[in-house]
């Protein structure tokens, strides 16, 4: 069977740990023609999440090999479909998610669903799955959730692909969706249907980036009576109260390791909103900083839920330390949810709805980038450049 | 007005921290007639639970004043009503439980409820109203979760009452059941109410006093598929077992601050129930010891879910070095639940109708004790004895 060639973003083994090493380049695709289950799709653009950038930096065999193609906010239109394939036809615009196995306890559950799904791990994270090969016949790892969307050519998941004809309108607004597939859905689908926030709920939100906003926008769209931003990069801030936040809070100025710094956090936080009768009801970390995870679920008012939504960060240790007498007085809750508890096909034509609507204002904080930019995005994205999308 | 003179254990200030100062005696009630929302009770027995003994060791003015009158799980029958009083008549058998506002978000909320009252504290474990007077004219604290049933008569919070006429056969069945009202509903509810077990799920409870092998019968109740019962007293394992527990796991050898404790503790309550394929959902804590909390944590499923329903100790800091990646990687949960989310008014019949069943064979241990040798029952339960009850 003939090969297919393709430019790609692939990721090599990185000199140090938490730095990728991704190279613009061209690979060939192992096959032309999709499997049953799988549909080829021409790629236009892949919006670039902090989790690219995670797992890019973890050391070979750590967790899967290299090299591979990432990429797993994917916007395109189908080629070919599998035998089995029954959701998309050739020619349809697509946007990709994640995917699942579809058969085991947690993705058949009522209570669960395909985003816990068993086989998460595996299935999404590892690239275990050979879909490319580089120019020297080495084997390049592919289906990054399901999709490898890095590449502009991809063989992806069925389970991955949510079927947008009739909801875009040509390839600019294609491009400009391809973000919805993972970060923004994530941050919304916690407001929404994890808490399922109400008109009289205060929420606060921790990190800026495309999962903080969408939380941000949904608390909006859910009608919150107050709204927290914190980060601390102004920009971020600033943008923030431009698309719902009631009020920000500025931690640039703190230490996050310093002894007193989540007495301090809680103090000054809730005084935004009513001091001691601050009723912050939900919390939301994007950010892993886990000095600041325990802050936050001690901001919270009894009864409160903190959503551990960001890949929590390892330094200095795994460990929280969790003031048990504090979750214990206030009856709080500690949730760790993944992408917002969505069903991608569910929850992203509601985030083209909202965006038609003006309620879902992303495109204030997107950043386009010719692919082979890849390493100025990434660069980019450690200061005011919230959602770079990688233009194929 | 006449008052009343009763026998009642009294709680003076404790000497050392952690060790209750109590003293049978006899004080008088401030009034005989109850206030509007007051009944009256003649208290045959109070079961102790442990909060009694953990409040009756905090210092002076940490958490009220002393004297005061404690004891949470009463049973008695009504000897006047206030003019408010709606739920009781003159005669009727009562069983005693907490007492809420009724008024406050939280309880008013359909996902909270009283449980949860924003006034929970300060109604039910400050023994904020004077309600006796000692010999010498000094004030004694009352209305301990609204009863303060360490006195053989007192006024209650009508809130706090729960008419159990026609459920009951006799001065014996209502003694028996006196416990109903905190640790066996806290273990109970949590596992039917908070968790919902249900027939494939498989659990864990540790500590294996009234609240732990409540949550362990109501496991077999709801059909569980495994239910594991963790302690360091045999005789309390030997007991799980009689009443339900499928597996027993004796912590005796083992040392909870030791490094390797929580890996240790996983790999072997999982090898009980199938080692890596081992899905345990559900942990309930009763310990409040914490490097036991966070190895039930880790010892969960993906989607497991922690309830914390017994109160966490402090020592040596109240800080539980929480594994954020095993939480963040197995989607889990931690929740804390007071009182298993339940209304005593549907949660103590319901406790009636299993024991009358069979189901719920809880006067396997207990133990009675005349009040006066509150001392003894006290100095019991640190080993053998589970559940002593109080006979006034």
């Amino acid at each position: 069977m003939a090969t297919q060639s393709t430019t790609a973003v692939v990721a090599y083994a990185p000199a140090n740990f938490g730095v990728p090493n991704f190279k613009h380049t061209t690979v060939n695709l192992l096959r032309s023609s999709p499997g049953p289950n799988e549909v080829l799709v021409r790629v236009l653009a892949a919006g670039i999440c902090h989790s690219d950038i995670f797992i890019g930096g973890i050391p070979d065999s750590m967790m899967g090999t290299y090299p591979k193609v990432l990429g797993h906010e994917g916007a395109g239109y189908v080629e070919a479909v599998g035998s089995s394939v029954s959701s998309v036809s050739v020619g349809d615009p697509v946007l990709l998610s994640y995917t699942y196995c579809g058969e085991c306890d947690l993705c058949l559950s009522v209570d669960d669903g395909p985003v816990y799904c068993q086989k998460f791990t595996e299935m999404n994270a590892i690239c275990a799955e050979t879909v490319f090969k580089a120019d020297d016949e080495k084997e390049v790892g592919g289906k990054f959730f399901g999709q490898s969307s890095f590449a502009s050519m991809s063989l992806v998941e069925e389970k991955s692909v949510v079927n947008v004809k009739g909801l875009v309108n040509g390839d600019e607004d294609l491009k400009l969706f391809s973000p919805l597939g993972c970060g923004l859905m994530t941050g919304s689908g916690a407001v929404v249907n994890a808490a399922k926030a109400k008109a009289d709920d205060v929420i606060v939100v921790a990190g800026l980036g495309a999962v903080g906003l969408g939380a941000i926008m949904a608390g909006k769209i859910s009608g919150c009576r107050a709204i927290i931003a914190v980060d601390r990069v102004k920009s971020r801030l600033d943008i923030a109260k431009q698309i719902g936040a009631t009020h920000v809070f500025d931690t640039s100025g703190m230490d996050v390791t310093a002894a007193e710094f989540g007495k301090d956090f809680v103090t000054k936080v809730r005084a935004l909103v009513g001091g001691e009768d601050a009723k912050i009801k939900f919390a939301f970390d994007t950010t892993g900083v886990l000095p600041l995870i325990n802050a936050m679920v001690k901001t919270l008012t009894k009864r409160g839920k903190l959503f551990q939504i960001g890949v929590p960060t390892t330094i200095p240790t795994p460990e929280i330390p969790l003031d048990i007498q504090d979750l214990f007085g206030g009856t709080k809750r500690i949730e760790v949810h993944y992408l917002g508890e969505c069903l991608a096909r569910d929850h992203i034509p509601k985030m083209i709805q909202w965006y038609r609507e003006g309620k879902f204002p992303f495109d204030k904080f997107v950043k386009f980038y010719p692919a082979k930019d890849v390493a100025q995005a990434v660069e980019d994205m450690k200061t005011e450049v919230i959602k770079p999308i990688l233009v194929h």
